[in-house]
């Protein structure tokens, strides 16, 4: 065999997209959404930017997609994935921090209390991320992450958090890439909580993913240069961080952004507000049966003012219980 | 004919990067740099990583390479290009701004008093910076930039300074791309002095482009968002930020680093501290004939610790005089 499946050559690479040039063009790109006006409204843009001559092409290298992540691609309830990872670090530490019985907000996820745990507020939660996630290297935190990802089930459905995302959206990620789109992640999420595994998972690559940043320092341990993660918050990017985390990271406004939650609005504004065809999402949790369904009231993903400016524009609103066949890939450790 | 030329679909550029390809492994790749070792070290870095089945190779979307800007990639002498973009920017406000008459470090600008500027210190120049770099949204300040790059000449070789680029290294740009590598800038200049130009100036897009950079603001101006750059210091991408700026906007370590200065030792210590082949290389200045010969002494582009460092862990260190048949492209405006 010439080429072995794990080396990819560029030549190779080069010819495969070809061939996928082609494939794109015979199949449904989008076989887990029903057919309607949605799935109409997505590939109708997607025809209206790719079609060569016409007056709404959009050129390649100006195809920037952003997808926010919690609740757009995965799973954002019983809580951010994210929060639960810091929840089980503390857990993990503990016997290091005999001390944490007594203090809050530790104590309250010692003790599983949600209800301290929240009322310890915004400070309370600054203080456990800090502490579960600063004071070592990149390095090592990116194997703490992985060893977490990759153990670590949701509570509800009983697989690992990177199997809790959205079949329908990964579809349209690839579909949105065969049509010449770069494909982000622009999320509030950690971009070092997110970079280790979202290639495997999405396709997207560690240098497509934008997120909330914490400082990091450049030292000499032991002869070698490490970055050192420090308790510093450096960059939020959620609300009116997106656009600017976009401008900064980016440098080009998107032609399509997806999201799910108010904080998604600015982004979804800040793509709208280019020139030409845009493409504006947000998913709506509709399905309880299936997944979750939640808006206006909940605690993750609060979607209020957004979903009232998606309607005053007309911006696209999935319906999830509605729009897709199926919500989750069929889990890669078999049922 | 079937494809315009300004038009750009997926599959014909997939087409072209084929032929790319078969192009690449026929010609020399790098015409302006003389034979020698260091020339010799840079093909055979490349071909150890590309060469499929070797115990080198390195999968092609770790073939990450960073390239320092001001020294490395164009000129940075008689001083960094974006300080002579800032003092043209003073002369060209001072008319709404009578009171710069008297005021350091703007009288010194006005009077062309070098010496009262550098007197005004680092303090100075960022009060300099922060006037003539904030207060406007990011998409004027991109069109001040693009109409300031389109007719600014550099001092002593009188062509727009967008043509001060290297010539060997728009080669090794385009021969490392051919290799499979994507290619970042990595410059302590600012991120949005220098996206309106490099993708056509090197080929690196926007978004390939990390810099220092100044806080920005997500506003509403006339019932439209904008992005307001305000006088505030968001990242410094020097010296030991470098690193964190890689760290930060690419998430992976380069396995090449390419600089001139003590600003890039820390980019090019990160880079060889990581696993397999890695490649090192500082351009030295050492053509006062052609361009500048200047290192240890220098005002801008300091090279002193760095080159030790090089000397000691036989990094590259390019000869300009001895290593490059040509310094500058053929100037697009003709002679």
């Amino acid at each position: 065999m010439k080429f072995a499946p794990r080396r990819r050559p560029v030549c190779f690479l080069l010819a495969l997209g070809l061939l996928a040039c082609s494939y794109a063009e015979a199949q449904d790109p989008l076989p887990s959404w029903n057919n309607g006006p949605n799935k109409r409204a997505i590939t109708q843009f997607v025809a209206d930017v790719t079609r060569l001559g016409s007056s709404t092409f959009v050129p390649q290298d100006q195809r920037i997609a952003t997808f926010d992540n919690d609740g757009t691609l995965w799973v954002e309830q019983p809580m951010y994935t994210q929060l639960a990872f810091a929840l089980a670090r503390v857990k993990a530490l503990a016997p290091q921090h005999p001390e944490w019985k007594q203090q809050q907000p530790f104590k309250a996820v010692l003790d599983g209390d949600m209800k301290s745990l929240a009322a310890s507020g915004e400070r309370g939660l600054v203080q456990l991320m800090m502490t579960t996630h600063a004071g070592m290297t990149t390095a090592e935190f990116e194997t703490i992450v992985t060893d977490w990802t990759r153990t670590a089930q949701h509570p509800r459905f009983h697989r690992p958090y990177t199997e809790c995302v959205y079949q329908p959206m990964l579809e349209l990620l690839a579909y949105l890439r065969a049509s010449g789109f770069k494909t982000y992640i622009v999320s509030g999420g950690g971009v070092e909580f997110m970079r280790p595994w979202v290639e495997q998972v999405y396709g997207i690559p560690p240098e497509q993913t934008v997120g909330s940043t914490i400082k990091t320092q450049f030292e000499m341990k032991n002869g070698s240069p490490v970055l050192m993660r420090l308790p510093d918050v450096d960059f939020v990017d959620d609300k009116a961080g997106k656009p600017v985390g976009i401008n900064k990271f980016i440098g080009r406004r998107p032609i399509a952004a997806f999201g799910n939650s108010d904080g998604d609005q600015q982004m979804l504004e800040w793509t709208a507000a280019g020139p030409g065809k845009r493409l504006m999402l947000l998913v709506h949790h509709t399905d309880a049966t299936r997944e979750y369904a939640y808006d206006r009231q909940s605690s993750f993903g609060k979607l209020d003012k957004a979903l009232d400016e998606a309607k005053a524009k007309s911006w696209v609103v999935v319906d999830m219980k509605r729009d897709w066949k199926t919500i989750f890939p069929a889990s890669a450790q078999g049922k």
